[in-house]
């Protein structure tokens, strides 16, 4: 493997010896593989408001670390000061990003560890919650790689496959969503063609997943958001993979800007476009995509950021949506950990959460 | 005014006296106003190359002053030579840029001045070419007024208008085709909202059309390419208004990259999309938009170009058409000088040239 390989590094670790959260700093990337050592709350605040860290399983296990981390400093010996100030920590971790579902998920989680164990000492739910953030650091990896499973299962060997943003390794502990099918495709030979949309302003495609499918071997062609419609139009695509951040219970997903017109090519073209959702982002309380608030961002991200001048008039008006809704209709599949959901998405997720309840009661 | 309004500026110009082409440097914009003064044909081939001249009105008006100046250097005491040497030139400008149709359309036009006048002196033959290059820009100014009114008569005042790239005043000699309705409408009052995509990989977008716009204080909104299909749902455009390089017979249009895409989008929202075309620019020898040649252009374009540093992984495929062809049946209007085509274009395009015919008759 070459020096730089990304697949060699881990995207989100505890180093508990140190009391320290490590990621790689994704905002460096592809010049750059910088790994950022986070020991206090701030920083690890920071790191998922900046999207230094990024992608919605990656941001669930660095909140699940930061909260342990956060936990075991916490000078407290009785088990209501601790709770005030877990409690604390959690809602600071959640404002870093309100749209980003499993941020909530994994601070909900971990705090459930601390309702569950009231009548324990400080000492062992801070063992205990340890356990748990390891926990959904292992889980993370076995969710996608069933993803990856069930997403080459959909498709050929030797296909086009376009993907937009990046929901690869660099946004979970591995594999990643949408490009789980890629990587385990890869392993097996199956000689995908990947074009990957470079996902203005923030140019996540170009940065990490051009890098990351470029460092694992795999076939990838860089291209602007404008160009998918060529691409798809030269033929040369035969399914969209994209992850996505939260999905509705009709199936509306919501996912970095400018997936809803990659879905809406893909329908005009008559190319599959999948969903790949951990069960974790799918939010069966939010009816529709009408429900999930969308995250405005800077100005400067379009108009000045990674640019060595501004591009753009003083003044301009800019709108930077972080996110975009793509309507459950343009979507041809929602592929879970525990199953691939077909429309009418309003049954098909209640089958896929039946189908996690029964294989948690047969743990 | 403010100083750097570029409405101020003339795009293209002759500079007579020093025998230089004067245009302003666009690919400086909007940070810089610098104007470039051309005197020979290598600074002048390289100037389209480059798109420091861009638009294809612009590149028009320019190729024909630049012929101009190269004939007026030509050292010939008879036609033969003479034309020889002209031949040699135009040749030499026309391979700038091989999609450009108005290119050829103005290097024809005047070489047609030389060859309709082969019993003239070849001083009496350049002073015509002065002629033919003057009048082909003050044509350029009437043809771009007339699409503004025939594209203002189409819509509302206060409506939302999404364009791309930039098909304005930086585009021809004057007001644009796509920009020209806008430039009219903020004339009389009609307080459109206009959202701009950037544009990639140049950018034309960010850097020439909201900065044209917002210097002739237009309302205007600067977007990421990917963020059309978010703008168009919120139910904020109510017209689209492109230029384009090239239409074919049966109305197929070839433009800048991602146009394929936004008319998809606006298909998929009923939103009107209408292709603002010269009739230089519709080439009824061209039957279909598969008879158009896509230019393609370096990687670096997309890689490395305004940026700081590299953005992708060195290595990466990329690929950059400079064009992408919108079908036909995805547009709503062809708006020309001579007024409006609808469906079907096989037709309608036709009687666009015979009232153009009949105009020159009646002149």
């Amino acid at each position: 493997m070459e020096e730089k390989n990304i697949m060699t590094y881990e995207t989100v670790s505890l180093d508990d010896e140190n009391s320290q959260l490590v990621i790689i700093d994704q905002t460096r990337l592809p010049y750059e593989t910088k790994m950022l050592y986070l020991k206090t709350q701030k920083e690890i605040w920071t790191a998922i408001y900046l999207l230094q860290v990024r992608g919605a399983p990656a941001i669930g296990v660095a909140a699940a670390i930061g909260i342990y981390l956060a936990a075991k400093e916490i000078k407290a010996d009785n088990y209501d000061d601790f709770y005030k100030a877990f409690k604390e920590a959690k809602d600071y971790l959640a404002s870093a990003r309100p749209t980003a579902v499993n941020l909530f998920w994994a601070l909900d989680r971990m705090e459930k560890v601390v309702l569950d164990n009231a009548d324990k000492s400080v000492e062992e739910i801070v063992k205990l919650l340890h356990d748990e953030a390891v926990a959904i650091k292992e889980e993370d990896i076995w969710v996608c790689k069933s993803i990856g499973e069930y997403g080459l299962s959909l498709v050929e060997p030797g296909i086009g496959i376009l993907t937009h943003c990046n929901a690869g390794q660099l946004a979970t502990a591995k594999y990643g969503t949408a490009l789980a099918p890629i990587h385990l495709g890869q392993e097996r030979g199956y000689n995908f063609k990947v074009f990957a949309d470079e996902t203005r302003p923030l140019l996540q495609g170009a940065r990490l997943t051009a890098y990351e499918l470029h460092s694992a071997g795999v076939d990838v062609t860089l291209i602007c958001d404008n160009m998918a419609s060529i691409v798809m139009k030269n033929g040369w695509v035969q399914a969209v993979f994209v992850g996505c951040d939260r999905v509705a219970a009709n199936g509306d997903a919501a996912n970095k800007i400018g997936t809803s017109g990659v879905a809406i090519l893909a329908k005009h073209y008559g190319i599959p476009f999948y969903v790949c959702a951990p069960t974790s982002t799918i939010d069966m309380e939010c009816a529709t995509g009408d429900d999930i608030h969308i995250e405005q961002r800077p100005a400067e991200e379009v108009t000045e950021m990674w640019y060595k001048e501004r591009m753009a008039p003083k003044g301009v008006k800019v709108y930077n949506p972080a996110f975009d809704v793509t309507d459950h209709d343009l979507i041809t599949a929602i592929i879970t950990e525990y199953g691939i959901a077909k429309p009418p998405y309003s049954e098909s997720l209640k089958e896929i959460f039946a189908k996690k309840e029964a294989a948690k009661k047969n743990k």
